[in-house]
């Protein structure tokens, strides 16, 4: 690394972030503007900022880069002429696809299938990947009803789904979780419910909503009562499944393996394979939604291999870290006429050149053993921090290297990231008083030792 | 360049794209699969295919190339290093954009702005532009409504909207046309109306729909008609929007200024003119989606430009030529809270760079203005055609090099399309009868000369 720890020269945002976000705001609004980044001289795990601030990245742009900046395979890989070629000559992906493509999936995509899983198609982002999951989930669920493919010719359907009615139409929905993030577009928006700015004044479906199992800490001390708030969530899925099949029958139940954006909520194993077998026994859909949990961070590939389900869930979709959008898929869920599943540029081949790169990184440098050690050492850290800071530090919880603490009073959260920026650590937040951390797979021990002393700090500070 | 003319070795598809398809089946549906493309031997106007057939490509990936394969000027950009750091150390752009986003910005969609709109946002497709365009437009409408940008603390529209029910997600509608293309995820599936294949068996919102003017073609001759018929659709416009302000008001309007994957309707500048005053008069918001029309192809950069409104839209989206997706807006449209419209990767700004070279590349060699006059030459060749084959080929329509005719009797059109891929001459297909022409910005008489002579054949083939 060319660096090796933070470097904090003025305020953040300082003045050339202030200045480049009021020329911003002259074009559109920039209420999410944090600062201005200089990539150039970012490197790894340390984001330099427009005013020379050097800081430790746990955040990664949203947990969007799995190797941190400007690595220099990729960047290598960068500069080589086929490379460019593939990125410059953008293909309609589903229709024309370069003569590389069948060989760059096998290289990369089909590197890391979760287990069971050997259908692929790529997306653009996490959001298209989940709305496309979930078409095809309706399209799975409507050939099962009818026995076959397609309406007969002239069926009703062909005419009424020009009109967005039923039967062409169908009411069917998706069971979501209270406190899930899907996405942003009318669709997967109708599965978020994480924080109202999202949603609010946006039409949406009216689809069934299970709630979250909501844990205590420390999972050994609250073990029982965790475990009849588990019971609970799932007694109340199956109700909804019942419940809904009158009004718009569950075609697909989708959930993170740990709900991100909504708190950093974990589940227990025994809870997700029971939910996966409630999906089987009504025979619908069960959909993970690994775009945030997935490439390794959690110490697996895909978080939900730590399950150890019995059979495979029927949809994976991934985004941010895996450079491409798209999900994998059983057989069953295959369709089998072309444009079903389709859109102009369907993800993009270049991306999946940084992917193959990355795996081949990954697997070579055994980082996803490295994402496991490391986050056990955070994780080990962090509760030496709650028994320091019993009434301010709690419920520090984390999977590997995706790790989240809550801090707990008024405002305490946002004092503490914001001390924290201002000692050079950048760290996620997400619910309503938790700090997450989102750091690249290259993340190391000693990069954890200068998160936890400047916590130490910030903590102290409150 | 590189190649002159089309030169076809084997059928299309030939035996190595027939192979790589294989592969690929077995790793997702390859309904939709037409052949595989060598881009790196590919140059301008011409396609080569994975069997070394070159093809002159009057699609270039469904319109989403403006100056073809391997521009020489965009290939150079992706040999800077500046360029391969932007492209690697992609951002969180709504939050940690780089230091030189603003100057981007200003050096690319800020060069080209529809006139009377100075606000603009990137997005990374053409769904969740008009999926986020869509989203601008109801939170504008409520905002109206209740007077300010959020509501009171307490609204009971926060908690609601958590669980997808009134008043937080309120009911309102988008009105679409009859034919329409939006794109496919799930906001703006509902909207699509071009084909049942899209839409079949996925739930949509219950929105108003209107008729499209169906044209008469040649337009000269059947003028009345033609206005009698326009005129219809207004007022059912009309009719819609008070129909609908009892169960989901109709918050915007959304138009192609060219239904293209609908067939290529097109309709009169007094039309456009009609409906946008139809929204100021219901103070509804009007959008024109330029996601295939926008960028010099019809002869303007915009094809709205060509109606001479006396108000702008509220907002026009774009993606496919401009490299990047989003949507420029009014100031009235514009929200005011971060997050509102958001997302983790809101767009790419590496493609803001391919955008800044294309649009100087454009300006410079006089492209828009070549768009026109190649664009009327073609035109001008198949209404000669017309009178040539009377009883086959008719309704040539076309604004710029956004040209499409018609193909009369069963199976003609694809017959049509096949023989000319067969000659090698590659077009897109829309609706039921129509080849349309979608070349890049590059195309030139010369070009022209060669697709009327090989549709000469094909048609005298039929
Ligand atoms: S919706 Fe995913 S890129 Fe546009």
């Amino acid at each position: 690394d060319k660096y090796t720890r933070p470097a904090v020269k003025t305020e953040i945002p300082g003045p050339k972030s202030k200045e480049l976000a009021a020329r911003t705001d002259s074009i559109q609004n920039t209420g999410a503007l944090s600062f201005f980044c200089d990539f150039e001289q970012s490197k790894g795990n340390y984001l330099v900022d427009a005013d020379e601030n050097v800081l430790l990245d746990c955040f990664q742009q949203i947990s969007s880069l799995p190797l941190g900046y400007n690595n220099q395979e990729l960047l290598d890989l960068c500069k080589n002429d086929h490379f460019q070629a593939t990125l410059l000559n953008r293909p309609a992906l589903g229709t024309f696809p370069g003569l590389g493509f069948p060989q760059l999936v096998e290289d990369s995509l089909l590197r890391v299938p979760p287990p069971g899983l050997n259908q692929v198609i790529t997306m653009a982002c996490g959001s298209c990947s989940n709305e496309n999951a979930y078409k095809a989930i309706f399209m799975w669920y409507m050939k099962k009803k009818r026995g076959q493919e397609m309406p007969v010719l002239d069926d009703l359907a062909y005419e009424t789904c020009m009109k967005n009615q039923v039967p062409g139409s169908p009411k069917l929905s998706i069971l979501s979780f209270d406190g899930a993030f899907h996405g942003r577009t009318l669709g997967t928006l109708s599965t978020t419910h994480s924080k109202p700015i999202h949603k609010l004044d946006i039409p949406a479906f009216d689809w069934p909503i299970a709630p979250f199992p909501r844990l205590k800490y420390p999972l050994e001390v609250h073990e029982s009562e965790n475990a009849a708030e588990e019971a609970r969530c799932l007694e109340i899925v199956e109700d909804l499944i019942n419940e809904w099949n009158t009004k718009a029958p569950v075609a697909g139940i989708v959930i993170e393996p740990i709900q991100a954006e909504g708190g950093d909520n974990h589940a227990s194993c025994e809870f997700f394979r029971k939910l996966r077998d409630i999906a089987l026994k009504y025979d619908i859909a069960f959909q993970v939604d690994e775009v945030q949990t997935g490439m390794a961070i959690t110490g697996k590939w895909w978080a939900h291999e730590h399950w150890g389900l019995e059979t495979p869930p029927d949809i994976v979709s991934f985004a941010k870290k895996m450079f491409v959008g798209g999900f994998y898929f059983s057989d069953a869920i295959r369709w089998n006429m072309g444009y079903r599943i389709y859109n102009t540029w369907m993800g993009e081949p270049s991306k999946l050149h940084f992917l193959k790169k990355t795996i081949e990184i990954v697997n070579s440098q055994n980082l996803v053993n490295q994402a496991q050690l490391t986050g056990d050492y955070l994780m080990k850290g962090l509760k030496e921090l709650e028994s320091a800071y019993p009434a301010l530090l709690n419920s520090s919880r984390g999977q590997g290297l995706f790790c989240a603490t809550s801090i707990s009073g008024d405002g305490a959260r946002d004092k503490v990231s914001k001390d924290l920026l201002n000692q050079g650590v950048l760290v996620g937040s997400c619910g309503n008083e938790s700090i997450r951390f989102r750091p690249s797979l290259l993340f190391s021990p000693a990069h954890v030792d200068i998160v936890l002393d400047k916590l130490n700090v910030a903590l102290n500070n409150v």
